[in-house]
């Protein structure tokens, strides 16, 4: 066995997005223990930068040391046991996910479909609210799998109507599109490192709020998790009356998810936001003037990640290969019934540029057009430099 | 917010250890995708290296994606439902913890209680399996609060023989003793990253044999735990039959782990465990000369783990806040109720040197020499030396 050198890879598929140097040289920084006061004191910016990053002055933010999963788990397993009631909107693979997580804690699930694509119908959801005593509504507020935008603010209010607790799935919005708990009323919301923020995956930011905590603080029977049983994990990370040791942090992932929160801050989250948008745009541009077309209908369309419909007679695995081999650029299959329907185009943190733009259309009109599509490469670059100096 | 630049830090405690600048380096590569086919290359390396240093050649082996307590939740929620039972011997925090665990999954948990800083007594267990109809048995193989070893091959073969599957928790031992999985006859062993493999915290290497694999596939119900399903993870790590998608790898992480199994694959692992040994004896030779004694017998005791005694009228936290401030060097404190009686100092992976020995003695006969206790760094050093060269 040798080491490893990885190839040079430039990641717009749907997350982990190309990681800065920057962030992969904090990676680097020498372990310290995680009781280390000088850790204590990096504990205490990240959880301030977070609850700044999604505007949650009054929430608990804190990096879960798991991948963006362990954040839904996390908040289903913690607010929900045995006889409980969770309403959960599903409209793409991550909330099919929550549905199964709500089923291993023992709750009762009262599903929303809405279709693969669409935003969540807060019509739909209110209907399944009413009268229905659910403790819970969860629901995704940037489906990974569709490239749909739902209304975070609208649906958090329907569950403070109905007497229930909101869990929001940030993963793929936070740092790319505003993620603002206090505005909304979230109590629980979770994101991972691996997409707008453009750190490596494996860690979840985490925000619970007051009504959250005191459900959890109320609960019957045990937590059906230890590592994310956020009694445990509060007592940890709270910094009040000395830290109580519950595990080991993944302290050098932290050491990236800081660095990543201080470039986000440099940058201005605003600024950073437009610059999603703005490439959003450069992007679909191009790909719209090559004749492709989106998934996502463009009022719910999230600019960091594009669900794009292949065409007819492609081999989309194909075209997959030929950037990968060709351009060394990876982007992502569609999941579940979306599987061999679409490709997923991420733009997302340090993969929101100009280049990657550019870069994108080439290779992918290049690839199209080895398979006898139209060669459209200068009508879609031409489009994209439109967007790209307006 | 400013980037962070943790202080150096020498890494004498219960882990993290000291994380070398081949190690730190390797995280710091350009991150890639976890489909990518690369990185599924790096997985395969991973899983053989793994199974060879466990001497596991039948054994499912694969990293989890979170710290060393994810190995023990995977093997505990994924044997036991509830119904089931499950014997747990408990000589240390992490015993408990077993038994925490055992209860969330529903489990009736029988107990086998030894003194903190002893082994597992097999008797004990033995009387505890008879006529139980344990679907488990789950004990510490090395005991990182107390730094006692038990006898996992004793333990295993009753397991075997009262028709219950042995989990072996090897945390701290994994690197530094020997874990032999086909020998011991183990079902499932977990181990953690930031001990005697010297990567950061944040993975856990396991492994499951066939029959638990089997125990998990006949299971009545769902596992508790969607991360750490290991009906989902083996399908996302197996490499039958093409990957299903499960949760995103903390690819960098993955990185680091990778470059420290090439590093023990080029020191020998026969000869890591030769080191370890003998760095074990020369400081604790050290330690004997200046007055300090161990919890643990010296048959029972963990090379790299070393639990010493405090000495009568010794302020504890004052000697670990000398050696942080004057040596940048950590040790560790007790836990529960050693908490105040024993440091723990460990002696893992990189941090097991001569340098370390050296650094450890010099530095707490110092720490100790400032509270009026006698000045035996000299017979310390001499007496270590004469263990060095040896």
């Amino acid at each position: 066995m040798k080491s490893f050198e990885p190839p040079r890879r430039i990641l717009m598929g749907p997350g982990p997005s190309d990681v800065s140097p920057r962030v992969l040289a904090a990676l680097a920084r020498p372990t310290i223990g995680h009781l280390d006061p000088a850790f204590q004191g990096l504990m205490e910016e990240i959880k301030a930068a977070l609850a700044r990053l999604m505007n949650a002055p009054s929430h608990a933010c804190l990096p879960l040391p798991a991948p963006g999963t362990a954040g839904m788990e996390a908040a289903l397993m913690n607010l929900l046991e045995p006889g409980d009631r969770a309403v959960i909107a599903v409209n793409g693979q991550f909330g099919e996910r929550m549905v199964d997580i709500a089923g291993r804690a023992g709750a009762q699930v009262i599903r929303v479909d809405n279709a693969w694509g669409e935003a969540v119908d807060p019509d739909k959801v209110e209907v399944a609210l009413k009268g229905a005593g659910a403790k819970v509504l969860a629901f995704v507020h940037a489906e990974t799998s569709t490239g749909a935008l739902s209304d975070a603010g609208a649906l958090c209010a329907l569950a403070r109507e109905h007497g229930a607790l909101s869990v929001v799935d940030c993963v793929t919005s936070l740092g790319g599109v505003p993620v603002d708990i206090d505005g909304w009323g979230a109590d629980v919301v979770y994101s991972g490192t691996q997409k707008c923020l453009s750190a490596p995956p494996g860690l979840s930011p985490f925000a619970m709020g007051l009504r959250a905590r005191e459900a959890v603080s109320a609960r019957r029977e045990k937590v059906r998790n230890w590592l994310l049983d956020m009694n445990l994990i509060m007592a940890y990370w709270s910094g009040e009356g000395g830290r109580t040791y519950h595990h080991t942090a993944p302290i050098n992932a932290l050491y990236g998810l800081h660095e990543a929160l201080v470039v986000l801050e440099e940058e201005g989250v605003a600024v950073a936001h437009a610059r999603h948008r703005r490439m959003h745009e450069a992007l679909a541009a191009g790909l719209e003037a090559a004749g492709l077309r989106f998934l996502a209908s463009p009022q719910h369309r999230l600019p960091q990640l594009n669900a794009v419909l292949i065409p007819d007679g492609i081999d989309e695995a194909a075209v997959r290969a030929r950037l990968l081999g060709a351009y060394s650029l990876e982007i992502g299959a569609g999941l579940g019934p979306l599987k061999g329907r679409i490709w997923r185009i991420g733009l997302m943190g340090s993969s929101a540029t100009p280049w990657h733009v550019r870069l994108c259309l080439t290779a992918l009109t290049d690839a199209l057009a080895a398979q006898n599509y139209p060669d459209l490469a200068r009508a879609a670059l031409a489009a994209a430099e439109k967007r790209l100096s307006d």
